[in-house]
Formats: C-alpha cells, structure tokens, sequence
C-alpha cells in the first residue's frame, strides 16, 4: 500500500532547502512512499533535481504566523494551511511541519478528525532522560486544562507509540506530580491518578512521579496537563543549555582549561548529542486520525529526514489502525 | 533590640549534630541574637560544651512526619510542632528548620499570623542562575490553586525581600508562563499579568517570562502559581543533577578524560558551588507576620549556619516592619 506525507516546507527558520532536502534523502530511500511538498515551486524544483519528477508540489509563499485565535489559522493563509487542506481532503495519511506550534495545534484540533472516543489532542515530544532511554511526554502544551479522562486516554495512545517505536511490550506511565503520595496535587490531578491504576491494561501504572524520576529514566511515557507538562519540558531544555552554556565559557577560561576540553571533546560529543533535538526527532500531535508531526522550528537536513523517518515507522506498523482498535473495544467494554 | 530565633535542630537528614555546630557557629559570633534550640538535650549540651548557657533549651524526641491534613500536623508532637509554638507565644522573631517541607508549610500557616491584607504565605526559595545573579522564586508548592491577587501580592513581598538581601532598588519580575504573549496561559494568569501590571511599583515587572529566561537571569524574582512554580524549581534541580551526574561518568570513563577532569577540576568547583544549595540558603516562606526559614533536608553545618544569617539578615532590615507598611498602605489607598 502506498503511503502519502504532505510536508509543509515553507515553515522553517533555516529557510525551506533544509527542508526540501531533507524531503530529497528520504525520496532516495524510501521509492514506495509518495510525498506532497507545501513551498515556492521554483526552489522545489530546483533542490529536488531529477527527484521533483517523484513528488507533487503544491505552490505557496505564505508562512504561517503565531495565532491567537483559531479564526486567525483558518483564515490566514499558509504553506501550513495548505497542506492541512490537503491531509483533510484525505490525500495524504500524515502531515510534517516545522511551522509555529501554536497554529500547527489548533490547525491540527479543526482539520483532521480525533480518534474515535478521545476528547482531546495532545502535544507529544520525545525527551532525552540522563539514561539510554527516552521517553514520551504528552501533553506538552497543547491543553492548559484537562479532566482526568484525557490522562487517561492519553496514556492508552501514547502506550502504542511507544510499542512501536520503542519496540517495547508493556511501557511505564508515570504522571507528573509535585509529590509521589496519593493525597498530592489538585483534585483533578488525584483523580487521574485513580482513573489511571483502573485502567492500566496495556501499560503498568508507576503513579504520581516528581521531575527527577522523569529525568532519570524511571518511566517510558510521563502524562501530565499541558501546563505542567510544558514548564517541564522548557525547564529540562533551557537548563541543559544553561548548563552546556556555563560549561562552555568555564572550558573557555586559559590554555590549561583549552586543553582539557581538547582531550575530552571526543567523549562530551555523545552527551551532547544526547540532548540535541535532532536525535530525539519531532513532536507528534496524538488522539487524531492521521499521523501529525512538528519538526523543531531549527531543524536542518538531518533532523527533517529524521522526522519523515519518525512518519514512517508510524504508518508502516500501522499505528492509526491500532489505536482505533483500542478505543473501539474500550468504547464497546463500556457499552456493556 | 534583642532578637530571637527559634531552630528546630532536630529535624535534619544528618542528624542534630550539624544542626547544633550551625547554630554554635552563629552564637560565637552573633552574641546580639538569642537563640531557642528544639530537640534532645543531652546532644544539644554536649555538643554546644560552653555555649549551651548562651542558648534555651526545649527538649523534643520527635520528628515531624509527612502529614495528610492540617490536623495531623497539630495532633502528631513534633519538634517543629513545639518551635512553632515558641514563635506563636510571642517569645521568637523567626523560626527555622530542615524538616517536612508539607508539615512546615502546613504548621507556619495555622501558627503564624499572614501579614495585615495578605491572601496566602508563600513558598520563596532562592535559585541560582546560569548569570552570577540569584533568583527568588514564589510560590514554589505551598498553594497549587491561587487567585490573581495572591501573585500580586506575592510580587511586593518578594521585592521587599530581594532589596533587603541583594541590596537591590527595584527589582525586575516575572511572572512564570507556557509563553510571552498576553494571551497565552490560563485564564488566572492573564487576570494575574494584568493586574501585576497595573500594580507595578516597588519593582518593574517584565510580564510573562518562559523558564529559559528565568534560568538565563532576566528576573530578579520569579512569581507563578505553586504548582507550575514547584515543577519548574524540581525540573531544574534535577536537571542539574542528572546533567552533573553524566558529565562525572564520562570523566570516568578512561585515564585521558580522567587526567582531563584532573586539569579542570578547580574551574568546575565554582561551577558546582552554583547549583549547591548550601550556598543558595534555605527558603522563605512568606507572606507571615515572623520570619520563617526552611533549610535543605540534607544542609550541613555551613547550611545550617547560612541559613541562621539569612534570617539575621531579614531581621537586622526589618522586613517584617517593612511589609507591615507596604500592605497597609496598599490597604489605606484602595480605602479611598
């Protein structure tokens, strides 16, 4: 079965090439798969080469800007735009931008369908933690306020992404707490974390966690309420920079320092490498029916071809298909 | 004017023992300041030798323990119970201890008067920066739900604080958000940065701020609701920790990255000395009529030591009067 991603090349803070070319190196390896490019034809064509034969272009000069109402993304209009239209006139099984989150989310929320029997999308990057693990957050920003059957409903999803992309069997969901005991936090957030030890079926429930266990490891997906959710995500990037900052200017100091940054440089690349966003991959937008990823506004070549490459192992284990499975039965189980 | 502290030695992960050579540390060269020392006699006799004539003694056995309800903080004895009543029978000035932060917030609340025209205390600790300037953060957990007016409030306490201990003339604040713009966050934060705006007076106040800048210096205090507030102070101590902890395992790696560790190990002291809390000093919890100090569970002799002049400090400036003033002069021009 062919598979098609529509790509909104425009939207990118390095300028669309990294984007196009991105888009070129995973045409080269991946001839079964059929992609649609939002961006100024002429620079299209001219990146692709012999490729642009392989892929429809659609035209536009319009990058989209910070919205402050769902008005504002309908009616402005956009590379990102576009290729949304395209994803609703079902043309496409997955949509790939590096655009403006606030109106890639509520672009996201009007055009394409939620899964059925879920309340909400969510924001889902993958996080670094100090071990070789990674870990799933949602929701990163996308829902200041939830119930706690969103919490819910969003560790059952993020649980089958993390099968497939971790090739993982049953996950560890933690929630994101100020305190480990039961009686912490809001009421809506106590709630959760019954509705979550109940429902835990295709992933064990860790409970109520704190940042430091998220960092170190201790759990595969970490839900949260995209307020918290996303302090914690700026927090956990901004410190790690602050630190690499500090670090840098220390090793800066005089030759002896020079030095000894030149004899562990080899070694501090993989640390670094550890928390470059171009690893980790984009952000997915989860509880639609399609495929939804953000690309790091900063991405380059390496980090696009890298999110198509996230795209695809979600299409190719047919994460969609699952996903409605899971919440059809958890819709029938009621229904009894 | 003779001025009292009462210290809960008792409560401390290390034991009393580096409680009390704080406390015989700040004695020696404090003679102006009276000190009340709660927990066991015998260690505290002994370990003071010739200064435990200078000091009054309230004997205690225990510990405070995690409460659930307020109730259990006034029903369980505790040390921190019995120098909480020290303070609430006039006979003290301040209070400190490295006990149960839930059970200390909990007991300074039902003990200790609010400040005339003040809403909530507040949990107010000091963090450093990735910049040589410190940061004070409140609400960092005391009240997960607030009102627009508790971060106003919260704003002119912490301003009041910040001149007296950084000898500042109008501090900068923050008010802690997913984003900059007015429009982001909940609908309490937009009321809150709003009214922080208008009320701006005895500090300037920056409007919304993300944690990148926060931890990059741009604000001199840092004001949010407890629960985003508790997060992002655990996301960052955590970051920094786990940060630490892998560099230390890469520089153990083999004999060159250990001889290169070796080179830079006095540079990186400074660098440590940063993010170390027992030069940070305790938190504040604010918003009461007596000056309240929460050292580290884990603080040393030097912290415990620190944490006394902290208090010195507050006490020496007057801050209590201070704010005394402020509020009621807020009152009396809403009066008009």
């Amino acid at each position: 079965m062919q598979r098609t991603i529509v790509f909104d090349v425009l939207n990118n803070d390095n300028g669309q090439v990294k984007a196009i070319l991105g888009a070129k190196r995973f045409i080269e390896e991946n001839p079964e798969y059929k992609l649609i490019l939002v961006g100024q034809e002429e620079v299209i064509k001219n990146t692709l080469g012999k490729y642009a034969e392989k892929v429809e272009i659609i035209s536009s000069n319009e990058i989209a800007h910070k919205v402050i109402s769902p008005r504002d993304a309908l009616r402005n209009q956009s590379s990102m735009l576009s290729a949304f239209n395209v994803l609703k006139e079902g043309k496409a099984d997955a949509i790939l931008s590096s655009g403006d989150s606030g109106s890639y989310i509520t672009l996201a929320s009007l055009k394409v369908k939620r899964l059925p029997n879920v309340s909400r999308p969510a924001f889902m990057p993958v996080l670094p933690t100090t071990t070789d693990k990674k870990m799933l957050l949602l929701d990163a920003g996308a829902n200041l306020e939830i119930k706690a059957e969103y919490l819910n409903e969003w560790a059952k999803i993020a649980s089958e992404f993390h099968k497939i992309i971790f090739k993982s069997n049953k996950p560890v969901v933690g929630q994101l707490n100020i305190g480990t005991e039961d009686y912490k936090g809001t009421e809506i957030a106590r709630e959760a974390n019954k509705l979550l030890k109940e429902q835990a079926d295709n992933y064990s429930f860790k409970g109520f966690v704190e940042p430091s266990s998220a960092i170190n490891g201790d759990v595969d997906i970490l839900v949260a309420d995209g307020y918290a959710g996303n302090i914690f995500l700026k927090t956990l990037e901004s410190s790690f920079l602050g630190f690499a900052k500090l670090l840098k200017q220390i090793y800066m100091r005089n030759l002896k320092t020079k030095i000894s940054a030149l004899m562990i440089k080899k070694d501090l690349k993989g640390f670094k490498a550890k928390f470059d966003y171009r690893n980790t991959g984009g952000a997915y937008i989860v509880g639609l029916d399609k495929v939804v990823v953000k690309a790091h506004g900063g991405s380059d070549e390496v980090a696009f071809y890298n999110a198509l490459n996230q795209i695809k192992i979600a299409l190719d284990n047919n994460v969609i298909e699952k996903l409605k499975e899971v919440f059809e039965q958890a819709k029938e189980g009621e229904d009894e």
